[in-house]
């Protein structure tokens, strides 16, 4: 990232800093392996008109032109499409894992004069799973759980000054427009040539808006255009997200919330049973490639604390994390021994790294417990389990309600977003809507008030398994109690009986619930219950959710998201292949199953395809049939004017001579 | 088939009775690479009570105990699922293509004295794409497009006599409950116990049905059981129909309505560009092995009538095809060269084969063809297409359309059940229920009224490519136009934007509109659009279609199907991983994808599993805190009913004192 060193940007590339000596000297980190390149796609940018550093990157994707019946050409010129890849997927940048990505938001964060650089906590060996330096130094240079420190410079944490709130909902709240908010604007408009103006623009287009909950069929719309105001409106409401810790300059700014992009979010992280910090850098990158909009770091056992500065140092993506996890790392695993300072330390480590959300279960209340004991799965999150067995342990409230609002005082101070945790989620459909669950989201809509009081951003976590008619009371009941915090659910997964095809059993849930006005979908891949995900699967867990977030943006009317399947649909009409692959949203799939019918390269040139042969094919024939219309002359408005029902009789009558001139 | 071959069914294996010694006596028919056998599973029958020879196959899988904490043993049992596999899942007998299955409803048939034998139409060269029988000899002898002849006898045609019907529609409206009704309503109710004197009992259970189309969620509920009398009265309203060639004596009834199990068909077929009859022979069975309940056989090209035979007398399954693909064979390709004596020849010679169901697009008339001209895909369905082009080419009203009452004729004699084409079907998002498609589907609403006249079963086909929002829209009017006759349709896809994902991208609106009212989905594979499906493609689309019809059961409240979830999830949180994979749809897959990860015999006894490791699982804290809340003698029933707001206060107040015992 030469380039952006030179800006000052505050990443330095010489080495190691830490002085522990255990950076591989000689690993090649550069991202050969994976090539970001998509066929016949660039990475083009768009400048905000509020902020000049405001650059918002798109893929623009070239079509070839159409050929018409006469021979000559019509061009079909570009599209762009969001991208959520960063500095990984502009061609001009050279990347490097141990460099870390730019800190494009590093300027717009100190201009603000609210935070302070400090020392910080000191990383102790628990922090990453050892009990001692000897421990720690040992394990680093045995073969397995080898500890690779993030090699670049660590900046010093920044936090709020004077215990104040850096959140993007208190800039919101005070009716400043920031940075973040302007970029956002224009990602959120896709690029759309109309919208350039927007930005001076400062109407809410509220009138447009349309979430029409009672009724039938449900339905729903968005403003034809995102302004930057808009989305400043949205935040202080507490309708819409921005997850954008302070110490994650690397991140770009993408928002959460029911009227924007449904946006999808990949698990990635190692466990108890493999994986290594190269592993998880790679599916960090692996996973936005194909485009998730965050990234959760579910990390366990040793070196979390590393692999976690690896994965932030290299995301363009706001990262997740759910800190029970290393707090129970750092008690041995024994859950009856987690306490509030152990927990609130993992916080401020995680906090001054910069995770973007946090997941806290401070709904498993000691009293929901029992309603979980005669379910057919119990409670199957494993942050509540973990709760659930301190609360019992202890006979008493958690520790997370308990002492929320001083977790409110450290979420502010960073601008960690609470993602509020559904512990109590059902893990069965013969679970689905049960008391527990209900009772959970009851005290979560209590808690969203006390993190809106702080000036704390906040979502909320939802469910699960739920059979498709029950889903829908769901989304009702979180957006009455939670006072419409934007919604993130867990598919949800519509039968059980499909273990193996479970991203596909959940992103039928997951779109009908986006459609309803979920804002983020957290992705399942076709190995979840059964085993960890590998590349396939994450790839395959990743492009199912986007399709699904893609279907539920075309359900509740967002006017640009339908440009592309125009463009695709044209494309394929008129056999022209190249396009349609390039314009999916996994081209290498779509070419690698077309050739493998009909290899040759001339075939994508055929005015046919493979389902039907070169004779028979529909398409083909609907070409001749308005070619002929063409031909004899008939008159396409004309025929058309005359489809209602009293014209159409008059047409046939008339309509022979319309064809026989 | 030997032991059938005794019973005298009819079938004879002594080789090939046409003559034309094209048969290849050393080929191995036998289905040696085919294993239908699923784990832990095995094939029984459930007896009628109505009529003795009624024997309706299950595959019943067997569980593993449940360990209880105290280390005693409690038995889990079985289950019985739907089993569309035929003979060919009867371990005990043993099946060979070349001889066919046996022919358990030609009994019944001939019992109802309303049918007679005759001779048949004679088989010419071009039913099988060759222009004269010297041609046909060369091509038998080729090394392509070779011929082979059905070895096993051909049974003469039976129609009805004296042009009366033969439909199951027919008997229903008399009041008759046939063997293939109480053989249906045994199917329908799984087998479950309860169920099992239901056949005695009259009562139509209709004060439980529940469709609310008005009204906010959607809501359905079907009967608690199916009686026959209830399956004649559905038959008899339109509502549902039983695709019962009486021609294919092989089929196992089933039925096809929106107050029973939401069914699925699989659509095989060579096409110019591939394929043998032994492979389509192949693919039927491995349809059927993972559960379609009807075949398409959508063959083009050389040799489909006798594909055709191949797949009908070895299809436990209902056979649909789409007869103007194989009348334009007749006519070398030329759509305008099609006259309504080719085509009606070309139903007969299928009725006499056993085709149950012909999908007629009868509805594209010459007046709704010009508004197509502006879509964005025009016509996409192939039959649509070629209908559109014969129509301009003569200037003239589709011959489907002004001969309908011949082809009610040509139905009810043999029994085949109509499958309304959607001809004019939305090809892309854009074109979703717009004006064509619906014209088209008035006019469909116009020949059912016709059919039913005619006492022919009917049902409707549907789109395409509709975003959510738009789906319902179709369910209702084709409801309310077609009366309620069932609607089976394809997809419907949810985005265009996905080409190699379609079958999820369909899944989505398959499920959806499932859970509407659609009593079959047509699957899609993850080839369409581009290429011809192999074998892992068509196993791809028929589980997801599964899953996606499974998912609209237990949204439309059928009482039988959430055992399987119910076991499933038992066993899942049981850590009895054996029983989890055999009692999910691909147990095959489900194993697999656990042992990449935990390979090891002993991990599948294990209580963990490789999503969190052995420290940090959910389910075994879970039952950690069961266990360590019988410890300390928490009354779980207390609990549960404290679950109500003010009674959870209460609960917290005196919950010290519960857990401190």
């Amino acid at each position: 990232m030469k380039e952006t060193n030179k800006n000052g940007n505050g990443i330095n590339s010489n080495g190691n800093t830490n002085g522990n000596g255990s950076l591989n000297g000689n690993k090649n980190y550069e991202a050969s392996s994976l090539d970001y390149k998509l066929p016949n796609s660039k990475r083009v940018y768009v400048k905000g008109k509020l902020f000049e550093d405001v650059n918002v990157p798109f893929r623009e994707i070239s079509m070839s032109p159409t050929r018409l019946h006469d021979g000559t050409l019509e061009e079909n010129g570009t599209i762009k499409v969001y991208d959520a890849s960063g500095s990984w997927g502009d061609e001009n940048l050279k990347c490097n894992s141990a460099e870390g990505l730019p800190a494009i938001r590093l300027k717009w964060i100190k201009e603000r004069s609210d935070v302070e650089e400090y020392e910080g906590r000191i990383i102790n060996p628990l922090d990453n799973g050892y009990s001692s330096h000897d421990e720690m130094s040992i394990a680093s240079n045995g073969k397995n759980g080898k500890l690779e420190y993030y090699p670049g410079l660590r900046r010093k944490p920044l936090k709020a000054k004077n215990g104040g709130a850096v959140t993007q909902m208190y800039y919101a709240k005070k009716g400043i427009i920031t940075p973040e908010m302007e970029y956002i604007a224009i990602r959120e408009n896709l690029g759309r040539e109309a919208a350039i103006n927007y930005s001076l623009n400062n109407d809410l287009n509220r009138n447009e808006i349309n979430w029409q909950h009672k009724g039938e069929p449900f339905g729903a719309k968005l403003p034809e255009y995102i302004t930057p105001e808009f989305v400043r409106d949205e935040v202080a409401r507490g309708r819409a997200i921005i997850p954008a810790n302070i110490n994650h300059p690397e991140s770009e700014p993408m928002i959460i919330g029911r009227n924007f992009l449904v946006k999808i979010n990949a698990n990635i992280g190692n466990s108890a049973l493999s994986s290594s910090i190269d592993e998880e850098v790679e599916k960090l990158r692996w996973a936005i490639k194909w485009g998730t909009d965050t990234v959760m770091d579910l990390s366990t056992g040793k070196n979390i604390h590393e692999t976690r500065e690896w994965i932030i140092r290299n995301s363009p993506v706001p990262i997740g994390t759910v800190p029970i996890y290393q707090a129970l790392e750092k008690v041995g695993g024994k859950a009856e021994d987690l306490t509030w300072e152990i927990y609130r330390d993992t916080l401020i480590e995680q906090a001054e790294q910069g995770v973007d959300y946090f997941t806290i279960h401070a709904g498993v209340l000691l009293r929901y417990i029992p309603l979980t004991a005669n379910r057919s799965c119990g409670i199957v999150s494993r942050g509540g389990s973990i709760m659930a067995k301190w609360c019992l342990a202890h006979h008493k409230e958690s520790f997370l309600y308990t002492n929320f609002r001083e977790i409110c005082e450290i979420m502010r101070a960073y601008d960690v977003s609470f993602s509020l945790g559904d512990g109590l989620r059902p893990g069965a459909i013969a679970d689905a809507n049960d008391r527990a669950q209900f009772a959970e989201l009851e005290t979560l809509g209590e808690l969203t008030d006390i993190a809106w009081e702080n000036d704390c951003q906040v979502m909320i976590e939802g469910p699960g398994h739920i059979p498709m008619h029950m889903i829908k009371e769901n989304m009702d009941k979180q957006l009455e109690i939670c006072k419409e915090a934007p919604f993130y659910t867990l598919g949800p997964l519509t039968t059980d009986i499909a273990p193996g095809y479970d991203h596909i059993t959940s992103a039928i849930g997951a779109a009908m619930i986006g459609w309803y006005g979920t804002a983020m979908l957290c992705y399942v891949t076709p190995k979840e219950h059964l085993g960890l995900p590998n590349k396939k699967d994450v790839k395959d867990g990743v492009i199912t959710y986007k399709l699904a977030a893609h279907a539920a943006d075309l359900a509740k009317g967002h006017p640009g998201a339908q440009v592309r399947d125009n463009v695709l649909s044209k494309a394929r009409f008129e056999f022209r292949w190249e396009d349609q692959f390039n314009l999916s949203l996994d081209p290498e799939t779509a070419r690698e199953f077309h050739d493998e019918t009909l290899p040759a390269e001339g075939a994508k040139l055929a005015h046919f395809c493979s389902m039907c042969g070169p004779h028979f094919c529909s398409m083909k024939i609907t070409e001749d049939v308005r070619k002929y219309a063409k031909e004899v002359g008939i008159k396409e408005e004309e025929a058309i004017a005359a489809g209602m029902e009293e014209k159409s009789k008059e047409f046939v009558e008339s309509g022979a001579e319309v064809y026989m001139k």
